[in-house]
């Protein structure tokens, strides 16, 4: 009886190499998977499954992971409010991943011998794959053709051909990875570090010129209404996605670093996510308290870069979210936001637990809550450790470290 | 012999009315001094110089700290692209502590019996002064009369008109405070959660929509040159406040904690302080390690809160600066930036230092700095923890607890 | 009808003077209230109440919250391993914080118009009874007679004296507070810097020199079973402090910060607090991932340090809360400790999920995780950003900044 | 002409094996260089050099790193108090990355073709050695024959033999390794997780048992004399080490995460390096400001951590450095400290500096700097969050999370 391997299988050049080569070389029986964080419609599934087929798969298997991506991971960037390095919302890297774990566990559940993937050597999808497949799946051998045999294209192309596999693979001048948490495109520009990707780079084009405003609603942190309609949390980021894709928003270019410590560059598309990220953050800013945010801070970074890093079956990962979970509570309310040609601006929020609006004190105004000999009294001590500190200077100056 | 007051003034309606009630109430010698941080332009220093002596001014004194704010202050800020709540770029946080710092020098020098401001109990002007006034000047008394006496401003205009000063002191719509890193604007919206300030409430209205793109370099993190031309850094910065404020660049509105433990709400227009920032910022992503990227997240949000809460002064202070200034050993290189209406966009660097194009390996390419079996050791050992500690569960399994 | 009231006493002679004072001088029906955390014997209450019944209060209540303090408050302390400042295990600072809640609650149940303490304007206490009163039961104006009089001991005694009430008020040389969490030791030496308490200063005297060796059982991070003997963690930690007591363990002197800005130092003797601390965070170190330790602690520090300064319900607590309590999944198992004559030895500890222990590798052997190969291309590629970074040296060299 | 090899040579069987077999084996001229941080005596050197030369060294040469080693690491850690995970000063991990970066610039100074360890691929050494000869001579050729060959203790012996060189090689019982900060003891006991080293283990054996009190005195946080006799820091190290050992001082076991994500466990004696990390703590807590030593902690933390992980090159370690030296400004007095059998207590400090004696405020008394009035001022806003925060409960409670 064969022995069977389970291929990460995107319809691509390196996978199509792969499942030929496993089949033909190694005399497995491939099962090809792909798994869909909704990215993917309809249409490209049918034609990878019908690519899958062609090329030899045995079994092919779509698995949706959509709605358990955004349950188990992207609520988590939204309370964190998550940009690495303050720009990228992690499209590429949080998809990876829970495709990965997705892929282990099909192989654990039909005891697959062998599992692959068709990642090089260079970047941080090998990292992703092999470290979700060795503890999900750890009993299961990982195979890497591409890394191990390092062919160019060309060689790729020639191997399928003389297996009779006469397809076209023109090779696109950008690399797209389209998710429902961003669009990749990497390419020419991103591989220089001073030039920007021209308009036609990104997949969606700017449509819609006429502002528009739109109200988003969050409950505990959860965005789940848009313009006063309630919706499931997946089905509000592909239709904010849908709405201000049309408006170009979102685009931006991302330098990082990789888990195998080179700096890399990659364009990005992400409507709904940059919305929903700025949306919600200053509905924290109105709802959270001044502890909350320094620390949520602190969380937030750490969790994003685990999470880019392959670092998501961590514990701490689980202790942060706990974290962030807590944090909240009260994160209830709606944000106005007026969508233009590639950008947005947030008006403001509505929310029952608005500390802005507190019967207790309002800014700017005298209030009962203090008076100003009240306000003398607090400044007074608050001042008491610089008072002390200083008291040791013969001639107390500010510092002239800094200065000239 | 009068006992002296040095009385921070800067010519509007409290502080004038300050100046009277501290001559003619309290019977003390005035010398009205205000400190200019880049936010007044000559004719307005004329101006509030001579309303100074027509109400009884015995000496007035400006005090010019740009330089000094810009070395002690601005270009931290800068090493450490601070925007408070990722937002505001401390434009009057920073000003104001710089201000009060010059003040107390000054009532420390001149021997000055008591230090006024004409701040109120509610808001966190009062406690830059106070601080910074009993920490430089701790045996200067100081005095608070619209903190003390709780007037309103009628009876502060009806005070000034019987003592014979029929000034006009119609209340602007918004309150409105320049400085060179950025212009405060409040009142009316800002006061509430929802609106955001329309376009006519910022002081400086979009002039110029033709796209234009500029260089700026920077030199161990601080900016030196403006498209090619040597400046120094102050001004730079209000050269590109000039340019980009034409495109009406730089605008927001910023929620954020008072010291005094409540929300607050304004909007700012700072175009040279955004621009600079992100631009910095991306220089450093391109020549800066992982590890210091992530450690001045956590120090430049703590330089920025402490320094919002008027705790400038103390030590610590001075050691995120020891730190910042480190970090900007390499930060050199040339940002290219394209200006357009309302937005600009970061197109891309150069630098010597450039991480991403070093010679010793490039991202997305087989590089020769290691090979695929190099990366399938890597990740073996970047595993083991996740491996040993998923082999304690009877079946292994990603975590549940996030989702369904 | 006379107002309520609430009068938080403990029988020393400053709550005895409100008593009298709220009393007689202004008129009011006192409830006077103890809360028990733990370190009041049932003699001691039983005294209490009657010295409060005879300076004249209507209603005496003793409110018992060790096992609600253990529950809300030390298990965290414990999850954390928190000593402040490295040292201190937050004895006081945390016990009087649940007093504070307390007693704010009997007044918002009762309906008092007033509640009282006896604090001075000085120290901690006051922030923490005020903070809690204010915020717990915001109607109830808070009355501090010894804060607002700033009476002396002696005017103090005069007072009660003239009132009829003849005790006896020798002053202790040294300030007891005795609490389960630890109790502080304060005056004579611990005003100067430079001296440490003698020997006799601490309650608890040396009475046992023979080692004894005892184990402890956690069970997800709670201490559950002495010596093999299930407990209720607050039995436990009663047991614990009484047995290594006798062997004057837990002993120390901290110097910290007040919350009005000045250092303050105490002495202390927390024989419970230190051991189950300590040797909880072995079980940590054998069962918890590296990332989790090391978060742990910038999480611990923050929640010590904020359960100091008497934010205990700001809600970034509750966060905190939320984080340590899912920390501990794993933190189960037995340490074994060696009491001795003022110190204790950590022998070990046997755990289900000592990842020491595991079958995946082993420390300082060869192993089926990985092999010599692995490990070259492990540093190679964990080599490459500082190979990267080094390269635009023109002829690398350690940093010399540190040196000569 | 032979190629040339800089082998780091110990004088155990690893490196003595190595020695050999690069010689004979492979035919190259072997360097062979050890590095003396503060562990060897001349005896001790003089021992190994002979051996070098008997095993066919062609030249060999000892380095001393031990004040480079203070000046460039020790005193960093000094300043931040570090201990790993609470308890391990970091003594091997901060040894032999200084080893590491000598040998690597002998080898680039002396144009080595290959520079080689003894390390298996088990452990934290081999990292520490292999990044610093990529990083600092990344010309250089790394061989690696332990390894690279795995063989057994018994066949390196074998091999010695074979080649005429009939040494004696007994195994120790425990596995030692001597350095200025600290001295590791490893094997038995430190495999399990669950037993401590027997008494006899420990290489220095308790032969003082009369309490002595000594004084050590700071400046700027380095420790500069003993007793009141002024030392160069390195020379009072080794005496305090000489002393203190006496008493059997600063034993312990450390549990810790490697490089490689394993567990490890080692016991270890570091007589002066726990007195002086406590003694500095504690004259930090006089004389630092609290934000000061809130954020000390993160720094150490991480400088600590990253040290242990062969990090010490990456330019944040650099940043950190910058941090840690400002802050020790006036980190300058005399702290006072008893030693005993196996433990030591600090009685106190003296210092100019001491923020516990500031003529400003005095700790649990009345004062000049504040009264009752302010006290209320500053608690009423100190609580405003709070309140505002509580305001939105229907019913304000304190949190029952944590309860039952």
């Amino acid at each position: 009886m064969k022995k069977k391997v389970v291929l990460a299988y995107s319809g691509g050049l390196d996978t199509s190499f792969c499942a030929v080569y496993l089949t033909r070389e190694l005399g497995l029986e491939v099962h090809t998977v792909i798994v869909n964080s909704g990215g993917f419609s309809e249409e490209e599934l049918a034609a990878i499954e019908q690519r899958a087929y062609e090329l030899g798969s045995t079994r092919h298997e779509v698995i949706d992971v959509t709605e358990r991506f955004y349950q188990q991971c992207l609520r988590y960037l939204i309370f964190g409010n998550i940009l690495k390095n303050d720009t990228y919302p992690l499209s590429v890297s949080a998809e990876r991943m829970f495709q990965s774990l997705a892929l282990a566990e099909y192989a654990r559940e039909h005891r697959a011998d062998y599992i692959a993937h068709g990642s090089t050597g260079a970047g941080n999808d090998q990292v992703r794959f092999d470290v979700a497949f060795s503890v999900i799946a750890p009993n299961t051998e990982i195979i890497t053709p591409i890394r191990d045999l390092k062919l160019s294209r060309q060689a790729e192309i020639d191997f399928l051909n003389q297996h009779g596999f006469e397809m076209s693979w023109e090779k696109a001048k950008y690399s797209i990875n389209k998710g429902i948490w961003g669009t990749s495109v990497g390419g020419v520009e991103t591989l220089t570090s001073h030039q920007a990707l021209p308009e036609s780079a990104y997949p969606t084009q700017l449509s819609a010129t006429e502002p528009v405003s739109i109200e988003i609603t969050f409950e505990k942190g959860e965005p789940v209404a848009l313009n006063g309609e309630t919706m499931n949390p997946v089905a509000l980021i592909q239709a904010l996605n849908e709405l201000a894709g049309q408006y170009a928003i979102g685009r931006d270019t991302h330098v990082g670093d990789t888990i195998l410590g080179i700096k890399g560059r990659v364009g990005f598309e992400a409507p709904a996510p940059l919305i929903l990220l700025k949306a919600h953050h200053l509905l924290e800013k109105h709802t959270s308290s001044r502890w909350q945010l320094l620390h949520k801070d602190y969380v937030a970074n750490w969790y994003g870069t685990l999470l880019h890093e392959a670092q998501y079956l961590d514990p701490v990962m689980r202790d942060f979210e706990a974290f962030l979970e807590s944090s909240q509570e009260r994160v209830s309310g709606t944000v106005f936001v007026t969508l233009k040609s590639y950008q947005f601006e947030l008006l403001g929020v509505e929310s029952p637990f608005d500390m802005m609006q507190s019967k207790v004190a309002t800014y700017g105004e005298e209030n009962d809550a203090w008076d100003g000999r009240d306000a003398k009294g607090f400044i007074k001590i608050f001042s008491n450790q610089l008072k002390i500190h200083s008291s040791f200077n013969p001639s107390p100056t500010p510092p002239q470290k800094g200065g000239a």
